[in-house]
């Protein structure tokens, strides 16, 4: 099995996956997955099994996965959206011991979100069976959301290169812009807004890599000022898993029809869901929306299109 | 494929199916469903994908549900008993977005149990995707359990016509009793007796209907009253999930050794499980009592059928 | 289907398993099970169905279960690790309903862990359909652990009678140490230590057994008086699920460096998991330690030997 991507066989965050990667590989095979779910589905992981354990529930994600390995012929063995034990362990000692014990079952891929720090490459440092990041606990990445988005904005633009980009919303904790961010650095031209209270802003580790990168990027509080200019706004919850909620007293930071009227026709608006009050009802059926249709879609492709990669990359 | 019931292919509500439907259509499929299970199952949903998502746990609904589609060679892709997010969005409004995604991914059925309102009319309100509505927040309907009621009435009486019926508990809040109300009332000279304390009679919705329909009923507060009289008892929980407990001074609303005794020798006792202590031990062995047999089986055979009507109707 | 062992076909405690049986039947099938495991799977299970229901998250047990179901050809038709409720009932009355109505569906095995009494053996007493006791409540017996533990011990040393065993910590609560006590007192001139704090020690069923099949056991406070002295450590949780510490401050507790330096050669470190601070990191490479290792293969192994047994005596 030839190495893919950096860290190969294991999918842990964003900065792995290069632009060559991306547009060669990644995304024809998300076009083959597409054909596959058209079908109704293959059996070219007939017999493999999947292990995904959630330490904190998402049934989007893991119904995602499940919709994934089914679609290509394989199976979940085992599924739990409550993993997590009452440990006092060292941090995670515990979940260092549950992946090595998951690794003795000889799974041929193990999907893991884990509550606390970055779970996924703690995982991968242990494990000899193939580790796919679900969701580290925010901050922290998502990159399956990344590739998803990613391929989104792609197929609706043609190209990233050049593209700008609104970020909005929760940024601090925000993993799926920030997985998203880490992969827009890899493209010329890009610029992004991220837009947000001043007490919510990007993380520096972000910012130095795009800077690195030679990617421009403003930090701003109004959406409206951005929003006839960008090609993308991709807004994020207003209220996080703590329950802490937006300052929304510090701008303007809501996708509503006054930002539909300032858009550019040919824009798009995302969001990786469950969307609360920050993306209103109206603005659902425009056409510029994507986040209940191709963001899903594109998720599912992704998806297979990983799981075909690290366990049938021969097929 | 032909309209079979109004609302097709949802399930939402037990005023969808006619006495025709229930009684050319579905109860001759249910008999062959019970061949189907004798005979260790069949393939006719072979391929066939079920997401089943619930807001609020249910093993034993979850658990009828997945027997269904496995005895019919289908399968549970994903299956969530915890499906809620810790929303403050309007109501309902991520759920149809979560409608929506399920959607996206194409399932051959969905099953539902939300948490609030009547959530699975707003989802098939949304869904391309067949929905069954696997039970609403009290109050609220059941329809998969109205209809199981329904044919182990049948199969014990050999008619619903003529039939007194006595409803015992809380049935201000029970779904169950409210779908079972809704279904009695297609038939002729059907006699209710609702037994409640004061505070949790059947509501005004359901009542009228009856009235529309002719459908005698009475409302008293001591079983021992018509015990001797009704042709069913339907007892249901005497505490409720929200925890309050049935003012059991009000009344007579135990099934017991004196209501055995006081009952009639070919009447049934009936209970939607899981049972707490309205029904004394004492009377499980009764043979009037099916609780723990009849309508188990009477589940899994109507589960089977509706999914064979609706993802397989010409096979 | 012929009688293999005590309350067949039903695992419920660890009394169950002659010394006969575990050395004749059981061990040579756990072997061929390994067999099983690496060439990837059998269909022998095939078409058969498996009911898991956990009232005590455990992923740990119930995916070795399901991972034992799957690479022997069945499937877990449901699954559930939540599947107590908000019962008032009578204690195991709703419990034993719940059996019954498993078994009208006719799974082919049920696996349960209940989180109150002995619920396995309440479950035994109204289940046609196999039972298997994936953990009672603690105090109480975990009698597939106990077969996992007792295969490792004589896979590493190639026999029970003669040995000198630690087992540490909490034993008062500790169900693995009390089921593998058990089956210790089947075999010749085995002795036991049992180190823990005063107040968590052995309670006295265990030992009135011992002393019943003459099994010499002392009991003790500080594991490096004995730790050059014996063949097996079984070190067990310092903190239990109700959260309570084992008095540190009471002896010496701990598999760390000091007790690796102190051992013999040849003896083993085991744990049943999860492991917090009672083993520290250290010990994990030392050739000695089989907790992340053996006892898990030996789990898989010990639950498809059972799974077959069972399921499938004569193919």
């Amino acid at each position: 099995m030839s190495k893919q991507f950096d860290g190969w066989p294991h999918i842990i965050e964003s900065q792995q996956f290069s632009r060559e990667w991306l547009e060669k590989e990644f995304l024809p095979l998300t076009d083959e997955m597409k054909i596959v779910f058209e079908n109704r589905g293959c059996e070219i992981l007939r017999g493999m099994r999947m292990v995904s354990s959630f330490y904190q529930p998402s049934t989007r994600t893991s119904m995602s996965f499940a919709m994934a390995m089914d679609y290509l012929g394989g199976r979940v063995v085992h599924s739990s959206e409550n993993a997590g034990d009452f440990s006092s362990a060292k941090k995670g000692e515990s979940f260092r011991d549950a992946i090595k014990v998951i690794n003795r079952y000889r799974p041929d891929v193990i999907v893991i979100r884990y509550n606390k720090d970055i779970g996924a490459k703690f995982a991968a440092e242990v494990s000899k069976v193939p580790i796919i990041n679900a969701g580290d606990r925010e901050p922290g990445q998502h990159p399956t959301q990344a590739l998803l988005d990613w391929r989104t904005i792609f197929k609706r633009r043609g190209a990233i290169d050049g593209l700008k980009i609104a970020m909005v919303g929760d940024l601090i904790k925000g993993r799926t812009v920030r997985s998203l961010s880490y992969l827009l650095g890899k493209f010329n031209d890009v610029e992004i807004d991220y837009v947000s209270p001043p007490n919510t802003r990007m993380m520096d580790d972000v910012k130095e890599y795009l800077t690195r990168h030679s990617v421009k990027f403003n930090e701003l509080t109004d959406l409206r000022e951005v929003a006839p200019l960008v090609d993308v706004i991709y807004q994020t919850r207003a209220q996080t898993e703590e329950g802490t909620l937006l300052d929304m007293s510090a701008g303007y930071f809501i996708v509503d029809r006054t930002i539909l009227d300032l858009m550019k026709k040919e824009a798009i608006i995302m969001h990786p869901l469950p969307r609360r009050d920050e993306i209103t009802p109206e603005v659902d059926d425009d056409p510029r929306a994507v986040y209940l249709t191709e963001q899903i879609d594109s998720g599912l492709f992704t998806r297979m299109a990983l799981l075909k990669m690290i366990l049938a990359p021969h097929k």
